[in-house]
């Protein structure tokens, strides 16, 4: 079971690179540059338009919708919403990533409102993002991790619960990202045990995986296996990435030029070699 | 001929490493930040501002000013429209670079107004843009040129006969770039067969180049030698970044990092010395 | 009196990495991503929010406060002034950065209100910007210091007596960045000869210079050692990268991912055994 998740995420790699999706991607000005890099990176074609006058004609010409709430303001989340109901009236898939949603009601309630309106197929998040979608009190600091969290995350099954609960709820794969990925389809939970600390030394790493997913989901209708190997792709990426600044100098900015370049490079082979998946996360 | 132009070219370059002008750029928020770099990289200081109610007076103090649709919003489209009248009006030589123009309406009537109104000095895009622009049907995919396009840009000549009557009619040089990238006045109509496949694996080398052909623009009244410049500094320096980094295990992240130290680095020297400008486009 | 400014910044920096601080940040879309990665480079946890509907939340979960005028524009100005204002309210530190004051009235408008409801603690600028909010007259190119400024800068006592001034009435720190740093707190004013002309060759190092001292307020209520150290900090990663680039053919683009390396691999030793500060400015 394994194996054939690793062999569909490879599979579905090679077709980015084949197809060259275009991708539509609403998203934040901090990481928006990263998100365009990472998305050429894999293969496929960023397009980052936020008017709501012109979104619903841009999203019908892509293969895939990232929606990022990183940055808010009444336009974007206009065009977000217009453009995700849009997508669902198409086919076209929609990944969600609630950037910080535990930093302000004005966050809480855009994201329950995409939610409710758009039902994306795929959402990303950290632990303390996700505890806050799925209603649970969370601590939150800005846009990363609580320390808390971080702590609980340690507890694999109890993140696999929260994640299959909220993917049984939503009807959506929810991916909760951090030194262990837990995946959920509502039946499936999976761990995935790839990625690198370096990942927490620079901005946007989260922003850029959603990214890759939106890019995945636009080749393969199976969105579990697009999550998955999103996820697969970052971890190895920064894995691979890290393993070449061993012994020199190097720091964060390296690191992130490094990433890019390991996206770029990476193949389905190196995500079967390397792949790190395993089927009994809330089972443990 | 040819001769003439490269050494125009490498003439214009020296200026602007001399002069350090002030280039003012409204543009998107995907690649603000590479645009700003790019620009001081070849020596010339770049202000972004672009708020209408500050535009007037930024670009009363700059050498050229530089209008990028990628990213639009009605206070921009208002900036763009005011620091434009003022450009003209004081003399100031304005690029325009209609990203991803045929992606929605809104992009092209924005252009559309941007051309009646402001009578930019260089319109810079790829070949589907600049399609569009001449109101031939074009397919269009997102910000990058079509893969129908791209099989057309084969055709220099066809290239070559669209960029001179859109030249012609709106009294402008166009610069169409792509594989062979094809500049004309109206009158000349060049090939320049610099640059790098590499260029299409990052976000915003067009609106780079636009950002060059700015700074030149800012040093010459000669604005289909200084489209040229811009066009062949990107073109050159990709190459050497390239060049660089064959047989490493490098991607894209480092090609964006390389393609900056290139443009920081590279001379009239090596414009003259690399430089390939072909003058019988049309005649081919 | 030297050696304990240096123990202290050193001391500073070591907290940052400790406590990793929460800084929000206010600021524009062409520098925030390196801001953000600066942040992280030295052990802060970065949020870029600006909504003014979120934004008082958001500042009262954070250890300090950066607004960056680098592009305004209505709901960021509002956003400024509300976190601002609550910042203030909570004993929370803000960091002026008057990006490009002198260059319209806007910014002038918009920095003297701030200064006037939220009395930051730390404004940091180049020569030209802290000239104009001085009252002074001063020539203005675009966001950089004026070739005039720079000539006028070498004078350091006189730089220094404006730093003074200033700082004594507006009751704040005063960093003035340039080839000499000089900062005053109204009652000492020192300078730093660290940094590297390099730092001119890319976008946004004042913008980062202004974030580091954002991270270091946050564990410091001693301000005035907040603003060297992060000074020091900016100043000793720019000579170290510059250090490591010698003898390559590396232009801007290495310096900029190099100067994130250096920030992130930079400590407390460094400060101590590389810092230059001198504190007899005005007595010279």
């Amino acid at each position: 079971m394994e194996a054939l998740i690793l062999s569909n995420a490879a599979c579905a790699l090679k077709k980015v690179k084949r197809q060259n999706p275009l991708v539509h991607q609403i998203t934040n000005y901090i990481t928006a540059n990263d998100c365009a890099n990472i998305t050429l990176a894999i293969g496929a074609s960023p397009v980052m338009a936020d008017a709501p006058e012109e979104v619903e004609e841009i999203v019908a010409r892509a293969q895939a919708l990232v929606l990022n709430l990183g940055v808010l303001n009444p336009r974007t989340v206009d065009a977000m919403l217009s453009a995700g109901l849009k997508a669902k009236k198409l086919g076209v898939p929609v990944v969600l990533d609630p950037v910080g949603v535990g930093a302000s009601s004005l966050r809480k309630e855009t994201a329950k409102s995409m939610i409710k309106h758009i039902q994306p197929e795929v959402i990303r998040g950290n632990l303390s993002e996700i505890k806050v979608i799925t209603g649970l009190d969370a601590s939150t600091k800005g846009v990363d991790v609580s320390q808390e969290d971080m702590e609980l995350a340690k507890d694999l099954r109890y993140v696999g619960e929260i994640a299959k609960k909220l993917s049984s709820r939503i009807q959506c794969v929810v991916a909760v990202t951090g030194m262990v990925d837990i995946l959920s389809d509502g039946k499936k939970t999976i761990g995935i045990k790839n990625g690198h600390t370096m990942l927490t030394s620079i901005t946007g790493t989260g922003c850029m995986c959603s990214a890759l997913i939106g890019s995945l989901c636009s080749v393969t209708k199976d969105y579990f296996v697009a999550a998955a190997s999103g996820v697969l792709v970052m971890g190895i990426a920064a894995e691979k990435t890290a393993e070449k600044l061993v012994g020199t100098d190097c720091g964060s900015g390296s690191f992130k030029t490094g990433l890019i370049d390991s996206v770029y490079t990476l193949t389905g082979m190196d995500i079967q070699k390397r792949g790190k998946v395993n089927m009994n996360v809330i089972s443990i």
